[in-house]
């Protein structure tokens, strides 16, 4: 698909600062005048809003693994329809807070190996993958301490703890590897705005 | 997969009967001692019912072909997760009204030609046919008016009219051609009872 615009996202662990760093790449792309979207996931969309309290609320069981997925890749598939290729088509910057790489790691890796299994429905569903995609890496520690300070009602995925946090650290480090032609690998354990500048200075050059 | 029950599922255009005949062989199958879980799509699951909702209510555009697929596979893969697989399991009866044919017909043909996807997804994502599927074949002039006698606040796919509803019975008459193993062709224009013996003696040299 030729689109005029570029598709950014932010991955990793929670408490990694992404979704800061998310915002303040936005705000910065923005001073120089450009057109930014930003976006998160599960979410993005009216539709995908609806559709992440569904997953995101109740009794962490609810859903099986595969319902799951099914559900995010719904979600996703509303997103990209109403949020991300309208923008794209527009020629503006979309800087979205989690993508396919997270259900990659979350929903692939925490509940049994089912990675090759999104990866299917991705390529069958979706089929888009950003331009660039940023990984905040961080020592799951930090990263811990940090998302046990938030407030938040949708902690199911938090709630799986220091174990599973050091797996999907690991895990988002072999997916930088496997798609390096997208990712980069950012050292989040540093003061916002050094991390900021540093994500900055990866994003211009990919800019149109 | 070795399952002690048996599947069994009606399909048909709205207004065929299905419905009906479904609960009326439910019935005749108690009657005869035997342990049936009636049960229906979209929906038939705590958490299909849900999704459910979230797909039958609102705009008819608030969801594309695409989405609509995932979200009504999402609610078949929890409805067979929670509801069909540990009935078959514990040998008892599933009679089900719509499954899987239902989404190759209604979002596989009305919105596009998205059979071949709907069929990808199935496979990926469901992978279980029913062992015996009752097309309840009906003129949609009558379907159409029967369905329009009915009280119900969802009323988005009879919202199609009769060009659409000629097309779907079409549609399931082909797809009976093309799984003969399976599908048993039912005339549903004559009296309900007439109907329902039919249908019974249909079933009762597939059960165990």
């Amino acid at each position: 698909m030729t689109t005029r615009g570029r598709f950014i996202t932010f991955e990793g662990i929670d408490g990694s600062g992404k979704s800061t760093q998310a915002r303040l790449l936005a705000e910065a792309l923005r001073a120089q005048g450009r057109d930014v979207v930003l976006t998160r996931e599960p979410g993005g969309s009216p539709g995908a809003e609806e559709i992440r309290r569904l997953v995101l609320e109740g009794d962490p069981d609810r859903w099986s693994a595969e319902t799951e997925i099914l559900l995010f890749t719904a979600a996703r598939r509303d997103h990209l329809e109403r949020t991300i290729n309208p923008a794209l088509t527009a020629g503006q910057v979309v800087v979205c807070d989690r993508f396919a790489d997270s259900t990659r790691m979350y929903q692939g890796l925490s509940r049994g190996d089912l990675r090759a299994l999104v990866d299917q429905l991705h390529d069958l569903m979706i089929g888009r993958d950003p331009d660039l995609t940023i990984l905040i890496d961080m020592d799951p520690d930090l990263g811990l301490s940090r998302a046990k300070g938030r407030q938040g009602h949708e902690e199911r995925f938090e709630d799986f703890g220091l174990e599973l946090q050091l797996r999907m650290r690991e895990g988002f480090l072999a997916l930088a590897a496997e798609f390096p032609h997208r990712f980069r690998v950012i050292d989040g354990a540093r003061p916002i705005e050094t991390v900021a500048a540093d994500v900055l200075s990866l994003v211009e050059p990919a800019l149109p």
